[in-house]
């Protein structure tokens, strides 16, 4: 079975806004064994949208559009949908009755006419309840394809992907087996790690791909096993995951998807009962929030200083003023001994400290900007190194919170082989 | 002149990760007067590529195509590239020297084959210098349309675009006048907003589009003209824009495109000497990181103390374990305490304090996952709310860092008034 994802919306093509729909949408259908043929963003406009799903006609057996459905009026993919499927827009008591209770109850005020339209349906169509808004999900059928209309709001379109649709196409379509499987490692770039692993590569059979998935720090290696035979694809997979492991077991951390650098952590931290805090100054905080994006990071994290003026070094961290006189605020010393001091106050075996010029101008310590120090406490020791990072702003800062934890990351590795 | 954005990538369409380069150029694209017709993402297969390139020609001006330049061998752009326009690979030397110096010098290691295939490049291809990465950018031309392809790694793609391809379109193509100008407000929804400016929507000019982009706690207005006579449209836009403002004065906040509320409040707070800090739980930094997250934040941002566990809210804040035990942690009166003692410590005008049960589960002061307490300590006052802000986890973070900062930006603004 084969989707397109199609986004509607003028917003996306001048880039004021980026789709983050369509990847929550193709990550939902590649679960279920459904592959997704292209991603297409397209204008507001009704005979663009007509233009694309007559193109979509029959060439694929699944259409999910998203975005036009709101109740203002540059929204018009619903009444597009009605000229494409020749049907008529009727009044629908449920969803009318939902919208009427969510914005009289929830939102406590009066119902108007723009609320009220969102309960007009394409006569034709099989709705879909949206528990979370006001604008319906909506499923038609033309010959051999499916169109399906959701609301454009993320949460929205989130609940009726995985309460509506999914469930939906499980029970009404066979589907062939998808199996992936990610490696994900640490410390290489794409270039060495394809080098190492060229005769293993090489030897990969035709029905298992490969691809390299480079981000900040890491590099994910992903196998995707297609086929009718899943014993045979997990088995497989399984043995090729295996070979892989002896030849880059250095530099391998984990084998979870999306699996991200706090996650391994917060697992190594749980399992070993450690307990971490940080004192952030260019960083502004970021390393606590990575930290704490983590469900149950409440088990090893304790919290910050996010000490950004130098006074707060002085009086909340304890760091001397003398010794920021004589090193500079952005200095090799002042890092340590922020991560000594808030491992002492806040009482735990780690501490990670950042301090530097996050840019976009030099500050008054005449450090370039992107320079960066980063201290790691350990229970006897204290580490730092430099870094320059660059630009801009949002990537140092980027840069400096992954380099922190991979820091600790190595540091509480060590203690596991 | 009318363009696509092309993707290339298995990962997307399975949505391990998502688009953003798309966006970033339709950004750069428009703001030059270039349309953007529609963006594509597809697959890492030569045919999917050749079918999308063939449908592209003389439909559009130019076709800018991002991914599948990487150094590994699941990355095929460039040779269906040599293949559409009937071409050969041959080595530049130009780039085989930058990527020579760059893995030599920069990364400190020998250069392998691989790398030294990045400077492999159809003879007919226009060669950009990518000044960040080993992949070069290509510029072709067949009949009507230009081809350009870019690596995907986000800032090797961003320097191109800036440095090579944008100066580029400016210099050789004529292009027509765009002009966008957003509107934010704060503190009204979408059907809300679009009955009190009914009226003045509907006297727009054909020229001028209106558009509604709500998002977490804001909604931006946006219009858009296009047109030829440059002063016309400025001088329409701008009417428009006052007589908007004398409808909805209450609730705008900036007219600046991508202005975020913590760059308002950081101009608000410059403007009128104050400072800020902040005492966070539930949200972990995350207000932190957001005020940060703007330059020159340093001028009226101190820090923050992230008080994940009690013991730092006791600690470190000063919060009397006593009130934490009557009250429970998440409470209006740990909320409060929370605010005032950061605000003494820090020495700051203002301070926001956080407290609340992110989720995904119940905590053990049986608190809804969701309910979050914000306080605001203000030169001469306490204020507190109780949110719900429901589920997932993500959504409580950001909603109640928005929300903290909308109860500071309402109170400063007052001021302002």
């Amino acid at each position: 079975m084969k989707a397109s994802i199609v986004t509607i919306g003028d917003e996306i093509l001048i880039g004021q806004i980026v789709d983050t729909n369509s990847g929550f949408i193709a990550k939902s259908l590649d679960r279920i064994g459904i592959e997704v043929h292209e991603m297409l963003s397209i204008s507001d406009s009704r005979e663009h949208i007509l233009d694309a799903l007559s193109k979509l006609q029959n060439t694929v057996d699944l259409v999910i559009v998203t975005g036009g459905l709101g109740p203002t009026k540059d929204d018009i993919t619903k009444k597009t949908f009605c000229d494409y499927f020749e049907d008529k827009l009727v009044v629908d008591e449920v969803v009318l009755a939902h919208v009427t209770q969510l914005i009289e109850h929830y939102f406590n005020r009066k119902i108007t006419q723009l609320n009220k339209d969102q309960a007009l349906v394409p006569s034709k169509a099989t709705v879909l309840h949206n528990q979370y808004g006001t604008a319906p999900g909506l499923w038609m059928k033309k010959e051999n394809t499916v169109f399906v209309s959701l609301p454009g709001v993320p949460f929205e379109m989130k609940y009726l992907i995985e309460n509506a649709i999914i469930p939906k196409l499980v029970e009404e379509y066979e589907r062939p087996y998808i199996l992936h499987k990610t490696i994900l490692t640490y410390g290489q770039g794409e270039s060495l790690v394809a080098e190492r692993i060229e005769e293993w590569e090489n030897s990969l059979p035709a029905f298992i791909k490969l691809a390299y998935l480079p981000a900040l720090g890491k590099l994910r290696l992903r196998l995707t096993a297609r086929g009718t035979d899943k014993k045979m694809l997990e088995e497989t997979i399984s043995e090729y995951v295996n070979s892989l492991d002896d030849i880059i077991h250095d530099i391998i951390v984990g084998f979870e998807e999306d699996e991200t650098i706090e996650v391994i952590l917060g697992r190594m931290l749980s399992k070993q009962n450690l307990t971490l805090s940080t004192a952030e100054s260019c960083t502004g905080g970021n390393i606590a929030v990575m930290i704490t994006s983590v469900p149950g990071a409440s088990n090893y994290f304790k919290g910050s200083v996010v000490a950004y003026k130098s006074e707060v070094k002085v009086n909340v961290l304890g760091v001397s003023s003398k010794l920021i006189e004589k090193h500079t605020v952005v200095s090799a010393e002042v890092a340590e001994a922020m991560a000594l001091n808030v491992k002492t106050l806040l009482k735990t075996d780690y501490a990670i400290a950042t301090t530097g010029n996050a840019g976009p101008t030099k500050d008054d310590t005449g450090e370039e900007v992107g320079t960066v120090f980063i201290a790691l406490a350990t229970p006897n020791d204290v580490i730092v190194e430099m870094f320059n990072f660059g630009q801009p702003r949002e990537k140092v800062i980027d840069r400096a919170s992954v380099k922190g934890l991979e820091m600790l990351l190595k540091e509480i590795s060590k203690k596991e082989l």
